[in-house]
């Protein structure tokens, strides 16, 4: 069978390229060794976000309980929530197949095999089927990954994938790696009870963050008695007498009933034949790309597996290009314009286009305007004031927004908006902002006079 | 004593007005006989948000409880609630009267009383003291207002004010209103455990709303377990053996421990001399302005004292236009954008520009797109699946956009701001919509094929 575009891999950056590639008329099919979704559907953003969604009330009522405005306890149910899960899961794969067939794509379930620059192998139930393409988008994702001497037993060391699995809180957690990952589950675990340890290489938590936001993270975790190691290495990390036993390079040793491994994700893209495409992988097994994200003239590789953003909404992007331009509707180079990042929870951050030390380091001279959140009534309803919303102005325009705290990542299309069209001062005077919003916040901070940014 | 201009009231629209006015090179004062931050801020927005905000958990937790993944219990304290209320408040009082004498305006307190065009009288503890003025803005704002029959007498029945006053919540709540404020205090009585019943003399809650929001509105609220009489007209409601006695006019009666009036507010305009300086009373008291809010040539009506827009931010606003124009800084006529109005709590409305209702009474043609919430991550999350994101068309560009539903009022800027820049599809596929969020509603909204628009 011969399509105009095969994607292999139906996460969201495979199923949005099928979808816009069936849309413009080319003959597509998808191909799943697995489940549809990818990670984020199945084991990452979405089932994150249902456990942090589903026990929000257990931190906000600590948070208000604090302030002795209110008193009570809740109790969750990991195994319920374990269960809704699956159906939430199992329903938006079954959309997103109904989404496929009404589209017109072909759903080739079995592993993919590059065989050559125009052909891949689908090992289906039925057998080995031969499948020609066009044009070939590779979207084969990523999967957590663990430096020798801390790799997950699946005992008591776990990966991501294996702790959102469980179905019973452990009483403690040690987790390795203060990035998105670490910071989300480490929030979930902590609302059902668990005593948390981070232990990070580097000297702050989400250490790709804004120093500011970084500081106000730890700050907040330490609050809620999380303990942290930053700077932290670590020698080695395994089961030992039942309990996850971690010795760290200072040889001081920390032991909690869990671990998990959270230090980071790698692209899957060997033993699948991209080299016989001709696709070249670069450092970290990311597929190289070039402007048009294509690794080899009939090859386009988006997504994870290119490393870019690691975000399934850079994904789903970078997907509807890959298809505009095998449809001849693209001829420009890839551009995604400003990229949001947020990371969830309690409390969130939203970072969004350039930040204060990159364009120092470019030699440039940003100014910054910053509003706390102890100002903003909604998020003092919300017992949450520490936080704040941070503008990166570069020649009297907004470069960049970023911010930590309680909702910040709701303002997130507005700031991406705001930063992509490059507002001034008075584009933000000339808006009208809705009161009582976090949103004033993020007026506030356009509204601030800025000051010359230092670090 | 002289001021180019002096603002009369300390509201929202009042302090933002005088502040600009400072900032352009006026000498300005602001006049002010009881609180600043006026209703907004002492007995409106701030205080219900407060409320809001610090039981939300105890809505969220009751939804989750619903499907069995937690249970427990919360109790409120509505006696500490209100102690921090009050710090809160005075810290916000503080934190405006600051803003004030650092911007240079002089802070007049007490009654001010309008003498002629170009003269005030404020009668402040040292007794009554001569203000002219070269402008006048009036920010006098708005009170709570009761038909005939049904007025609170401080006893069992009571008006917003009184009701945010309380110290303990009673167990049934008869709310005569179905609008904003019913619905928000409704909603924080309903967490504390009172049982609420709405009478509503239209067909519909929120009947300006889109009629569908209405619907949904009920819908949830039924959910809740909360009584609704729509269309019911009432002939009386008084205090009677220690308890509220509604009499519909359809004969029925109903009881409760307590009633609330949430029938409307009417104009703070009578009563101050306005007359003396030319400014001309309309329907319901409100004042009549012109294109430029000017009551008369040397007087401008901003805020709830003109009923162009009863909102705090409209009023700040329209607050800030006035300086401008009493500067000579602004010549054009005064326009907002469009304006966004939300009802906050649970669930939350957003609305934002044209609804299909009012363009289809023009002969026009619209269109709508329309995401559900149940297909949204983030709302299945919070177990608030019910509601939606509508986007009104009008010849391929957005003019409006409605949305009920859990947390939808944290689209109100990025909805703000499509309608305000008329977006097409294209815009909204250009940008990068993070993912998992709420935004991604509006965005599939903004993506769905739209039908015309029938009702």
């Amino acid at each position: 069978m011969r399509f105009d575009l095969v994607v292999l891999g139906g996460g969201p950056g495979g199923v949005d390229c099928a979808l816009e590639a069936a849309a413009l008329g080319l003959s597509t099919a998808l191909v799943e060794r697995a489940e549809l979704g990818g990670t984020c559907l199945n084991r990452g953003c979405i089932p994150t976000k249902l456990f942090l969604g589903a026990t929000d009330c257990v931190h906000a009522m600590h948070a208000q309980a604090r302030l002795r405005l209110l008193s009570g306890d809740i109790r969750v149910d990991l195994e319920a929530l374990q269960k809704r899960k699956g159906q939430m899961l199992a329903g938006s794969r079954k959309a997103i197949e109904k989404q496929l067939a009404d589209a017109g794509v072909a759903l080739l379930r079995g592993q993919g095999t590059v065989r050559s620059a125009a052909e891949l192998e689908v090992d289906t139930d039925q057998g080995p089927v031969a499948v020609e393409f066009g044009r070939l988008v590779v979207a084969t994702g990523s999967r957590p990954t663990a430096f020798p001497g801390m790799e997950p037993d699946g005992d008591r060391v776990l990966d991501s994938d294996a702790a959102l699995e469980l179905t019973r809180a452990p009483a403690s957690l040690l987790i390795v790696g203060g990035g998105t990952i670490g910071l989300e589950l480490g929030r979930f675990f902590a609302r059902l009870g668990a005593a948390i340890t981070v232990v990070e290489a580097q000297d702050r938590l989400a250490p790709w963050e804004d120093a500011e936001v970084s500081a106000t993270i730890a700050a907040l975790c330490k609050r809620e008695k999380w303990t942290l190691h930053l700077g932290g290495r670590v020698k080695s990390l395994r089961t030992e007498g039942g309990a996850a036993l971690l010795e760290l390079e200072s040889g001081q040793t920390l032991g909690a009933e869990l671990a998990l491994v959270a230090t980071g994700r790698g692209p899957n893209t060997a033993g699948i034949g991209l080299e016989a495409a001709g696709v070249r992988l670069g450092r970290g097994g990311f597929a190289e790309v070039d402007a048009f994200l294509l690794a080899a003239p009939t090859v386009a590789v988006i997504g994870d597996a290119n490393g870019k953003a690691m975000l399934a909404h850079a994904a789903a992007h970078q997907g509807r290009y890959a298809a505009r331009h095998a449809a001849g509707r693209e001829q420009a180079p890839y551009a995604c314009g400003p990229m949001p990042w947020c990371i969830y929870g309690a409390p969130e951050t939203l970072r969004v286009g350039r930040m204060v030390s990159e364009l120092l380091a470019q030699g440039l001279e940003p100014r910054v305007g910053t509003a706390q959140l102890a100002a903003n009534p909604i998020a003092q309803s919300h017992a949450s004031a520490q936080g704040f919303v941070k503008v990166v102005w570069l020649d009297g325009r907004v470069a960049g927004i970023t911010a930590v705290g309680h909702g910040v990542a709701h303002l997130v299309t507005a700031a991406t908006v705001i930063v992509r069209d490059g507002w001034t001062r008075e584009d933000a005077q000339a808006l009208v902002w809705a009161h009582p919003t976090l949103d004033e916040a993020l007026h506030h901070a356009l509204s601030a006079g800025p000051v010359p940014a230092r670090s």
